[in-house]
């Protein structure tokens, strides 16, 4: 009976490109896996001095500009409704391209700018209760007072962001949208970080596995956090790429003092690719690893096989010798023929244990 | 007998440059495969309020502008009537090295600017109705109102664009022949990625079967898949440094609000590229599974062999022991001779069981 | 009997850098393998409306500018007369370094832009008859009015050029030496496409052998054409950087026509590059396939081992056991003992093959 | 029974970035290993004539400038006391950004320059007195007459630096906090250069275990070294672009003259790049020597099973065919049957023999 | 007993940077193996009417400039007595950072531009007479009409520098220290190159010997030539860099015409690195082949085993069936019972080779 693997390969999540073909670009196409939720919108909006919370169900303040220097954090959760997010978007004057992007759950990192807005896609990457990594699709949209945030659910990531705005003598009720934007990019990156340290601990466990106790699903599970760690890169590897840009950007909408606070987050971004490079070289030498480990037990196996051959093989022919019939045999008569004969196999067992053990075979 | 194998590798498909030799640059040589098919043209123009497509027989019009802001799209379908698109070319002012390189279908992906018109190559990769992947030859040709786009076949590939002009409301009605040429390198572009998809499951379907049922044929099909991917990482990835180059040109024949739309192709290029470099190591470590799997496979193999050899060769040996034929072996006539030997043999199966058990063999 | 190789290993051409040591740079020493073969000197002079071929014997006309807006072109073959090259050297106003890259045939391509020469080494590529690839060292110097051709022996891949110039319509007439040195060029590059052909219909030919019926000289074959491919990119790949130097360089000696001509070159060492990429993977993939293979066969032997050996060694056991010559063994003298022990083995064999059928060994 | 491996793998010594998740950035937050250890500042201030050490308790002087070009080395030893690191900080003048990179022990190497401060990350690599490698984070403030060192414990490493002041003609009396940061500096390269001896060394020891007693753990010996060097990569590399930026900064803190001894380290670096370069495929290399290894005493172990069971199989037939119990057998009864079988199975024997040795095998 | 390998691995020559820990920048610490042995100055000096070579004892002739436009060539053999490099170093006006590297003989190349001298650090690498490749440190610097060398022992590198002094006519003696500066530059390439042809040719050894007669030792000479020229790249190939800087240095100290020149050294360092890539790619094949060797050979120690074990088994079981003892076995009685058996036995042994003959496994 063929064993059954216990380990199951998860089905490929292929991109549905397909839907795109032959639509105009600009064309709002969902292109995610949670179709038919709905779209929900959170406003957060402070000052130096107050701070509050509320769920507009129009979306018509976005025309206006947030009164007196305020900052507003505006959060869009659920991004299967190509006609809401339409509708928010063009009452932020957002263009068709934007919001293409921001329901292409599928887009690349990317980061424009244009003359009265930025606009980053990002993919958020952390670790939910059960310490699984998730992967999630966010698009920030930075103008001068506001910083639009469309996800496709409620992550937890941007969760130590809002704490800090509640706490009045945070840094971060002190400055504008700009340093708002920084922040939650900053949290995202932390998060980065959270994930590699899982697969670096991952890479340790598969370690210990390859060298105590490896079986045939081994490489599967190499492979898979092979899979995952090229995934991470593509999705986490542009960013530094956009972090730079960022900071090297001349847009009014960053003040010099956010500059210096990105400098930390590209430092994150240097150090995420380096880890990335080492994890990468690392899974690939645990198949190595692995591979050696195969031949070395399939060599402890030819070991075992040619001791018993090689010893009891020339023992059972000499044992045939003398089970043959034929009519003149002496030895057969001798007085200690038989006596004899297992001298000589003792002498020939001792022999070849001999031979097997100067070869370091036992 | 020798098992033939299932699987058949396809021929060579070589070009055959060996054509050009000793030619002089500039001499329209058509490299395809496609002799004797006739060269097609249909002709589509259109402004804001009209349109009309026809079949032209006679070519003259070409030397002509558009009348009236007019756009023109002009298909030549067939590329080895080598007289006819001599024709074509010299009444579209197209010089002889562009016409070289419209016929020449090995062409690599190029993009040349001229005073008057933008030439480049491209290669359309599509599926099929059968979901296989073709790969065509396309030459564009973008003049101040006209684009002229030469191909082999008509492919489907630019059916969505076509239907998108029908649509009078649609944007490309409303914008010029550089807008038509845009959407028709984005309709290519969008190919790639749905083409990028079949690999990626074509990718997971072999991780399945290497895992579940792999056979000697699994590791050429791992090796055409390779090659799939290569051929398509030939055509397809000089493409984004030509968009590249498109979009920092400034060729009077490419508008502003043109180059906008040019940066959401640029984005898709390097997805593609990403894409292409993940597909490429996953195709290599999946060899590495095949390989681990092999040798897995290899030591159960020996496993068995090992176990029944080291069992029985023993065994064997004690039951030959007895079978000589001395004239003294006081076994022989003790009174439960034999079935003390069965003894032996059960400790010596049993002990020889344990043994395997330990080492984890069995 | 050790098994003779049919295949051999060709033997390392080394090249012969000791002879330059201690010398003086400019020292003028030949390098090749030809010694001993004169110089033969052809001069073709033409200008649009005549043509004419000679063999002159005195090199003194190099020293005056061709007449009238003629073009010469003047072939010098056989390279091992120093003195002879050193003579049409210094006629030809050629300094020592330029004459000491002549003669040296291991010189790797270079370009050398001089105030009133142009001076390059190429490699040619091509196959002879036999269709074996031929590498030939060449170094070309472009005066004014003169392309002066050194080459070891006069190859065919010329040939085409000339063809042009005798037809007196050809566009080499109405142009100058300049575009002469571009055609030529441009069959060099023509012929490197070719070349490259053959390497890719032998890979062909390789992976099907590797497929259908490989042998321990397979990977010997796959090793050479590796090496070849190497040797090829090694003398082929620098080609690009040259031909990109020369459409940017600023020397009066090409002019500005000639340079939209070099493009086309450009274009194609381009693709050259790309396909040695191409070929040196799947040279290194061939390998893998080979060893999967190997993997694959040894796995069937092993097989046959395991079932042989696995089914009749508990059955001779069996045997053994009422082969022994007990005095009191009561199966002896069973009614059906006899039987009963074939059918034992009977089901014994059968449960074994039921055991590797399921195995999937069968 | 499972043999217990003797090799044991370090567990993962996993960063603990979780801590500083939703924490606004410049928050001080240690993440190294060593907490409950209190703070110790040491003082050493020096000019040309006088020098004088002392262990401060109260941090105030920091806020003036030492007096008359004097030249203070401060070191603070031990960050797990974030309030003590934020006092000094303050004192000193830096700002919160650099004191979180002071107490962040995970900090990638960096270099920031401040208009009044250059602030510098770097990992101490040294061999303890056990010749163990010790990686320790350390960080360098320099301000124009002050250099501040913060390390986690006090480091052998710069004990030269100190014994130099301490020795008044030493060149470090006469120059200023310049070239004593340049100093320290220069003694960590130096370290890491002695640090890559030791992994050399290492790798030459491996490499003679490999070629002369290989066992199933030496792979694990080769990937603790392969990671040991990708550790010190990790740490090492992005020294060299900072000493480079360094020596290229304008900065006025660093006088003209200890720029050109900068080069001096710069040079070391460079060395130090190649030199792990060269390691990391030396490792890589090991890997493949390993592996061929196996095979190698697998085909050993293969051999002498085949020579046995190839020579004493047929023989024991032989033996097998002549105990048979036909009642008709006329060579039993043969004069010499038994002799003559004899004979046959030495001449088979030492066909045997023979064979093998054509082969090669014996 | 266990085979002593024939094969001796060199100790590593582990470097010792140990001895410069602590040690100020610019102290002068010799780090070769040859203590002891003094230092012994040679000075050559030459117009172009004549030439005198002495070895002074006293080096004050340093401090002042050769008389009339001679150029001296001034060789310092035996860097152990840093006293004396010390001497030299002060009196030729040499700053100890200089010195320092001059007799640290395990310096990387390195090219340094002072305001009155250039200062260079090589690698020669020459075969001696017993065709060894030796590598040593050697030191160059260029004043305005000196040319200082520094060197462990008396090398033959430079004897054909020397030979072309010594002849009056040669271009040397028309030309400055720039020039004598140049040649043993060029003289020092020159030996690359032949040294390169040395591992050429054992890389065709070493093939042949993997293709006709590899030993369990082949893998370890590979990984000794692998390490040869690793450690040859490691010397050699920075100096295309530094000629490179040299080319385009604007220091007073080259002239114009030198320049061209170096562009002919500048040549060879390319094809240098050419050759070192190539040949590395080689040595890594050539691990490939050779472990496809052993695959292969495996395989044919298999099928012997499989042949044999797999036709004598069967039989001697036949054999065994007809060797037991039941009373009642009818076989045993019939007229032509063991000639019958035989006639088993013949028809099964042909059946199984042809079996294995269709496998293509004889």
């Amino acid at each position: 009976m063929v064993k059954k693997p216990k380990f199951r390969i998860p089905n490929a999540k292929v991109p549905r490109r397909g839907r795109t073909l032959g639509k105009a670009p600009g064309t709002i196409t969902y292109l995610g896996e949670r179709e038919g939720e709905g779209t929900q919108v959170e406003k957060l909006s402070y000052d130096l001095k107050t701070m509050e919370g509320e769920e507009p169900t129009n979306y018509q303040f976005l025309k206006n500009k947030p009164a007196n220097d305020r900052t507003e954090w505006i959060n869009v959760i659920g991004l299967s409704d190509e006609s809401a997010i339409s509708e928010i978007g063009s009452l932020a004057g957002l263009n068709n391209l934007v919001l293409e992007d921001i329901v292409n759950t599928q887009q690349r990192p990317k980061l424009d700018e244009y003359e009265d807005h930025i606009f980053a896609v990002f993919k958020m990457c952390y670790l939910n209760e059960a310490r699984k990594i998730v992967k999630e699709h966010v698009a920030l949209v930075l103008t001068s007072q506001r910083v639009l945030v469309f996800q496709e659910v409620e992550a937890d990531v941007f969760g130590g962001v809002r704490g800090r705005i509640e706490q009045k003598w945070g840094k971060i009720r002190q400055r504008g949208a700009d340093y708002l934007f920084f922040a939650l990019l900053d949290a995202l990156v932390d998060n980065y970080l959270v994930v590699l340290e899982l697969t670096e601990e991952r890479l340790y466990e598969l370690e210990n596995t390859v060298f105590q106790k490896p079986d045939s699903d081994t490489p599967f599970h190499i492979q898979q956090l092979r899979k995952e760690i090229n995934a991470l890169r593509r999705w986490i590897s542009p960013v530094r790429e956009l972090v730079n840009r960022l900071m090297e950007s001349d847009s009014p909408l960053i003040q010099k003092e956010t500059r210096i606070f990105l400098r930390d987050v590209l430092d994150h971004t240097f150090e995420i690719n380096d880890t990335l490079q080492i994890q990468r070289e690392m899974a690939v030498s645990l198949m190595d690893m692995y591979m050696s480990n195969v031949s070395n037990r399939m060599n402890e196996v030819m070991k075992v096989l040619t001791i018993m051959a090689s010893i009891f093989i020339p023992l059972t022919f000499i044992a045939g010798i003398y089970g043959m019939n034929f009519q003149d045999m002496p030895e057969l008569s001798w007085e200690y023929g038989y006596e004899t004969v297992w001298g000589v196999m003792v002498v020939t067992f001792i022999g070849l244990l001999i031979f097997f053990k100067r070869k370091g075979w036992l």
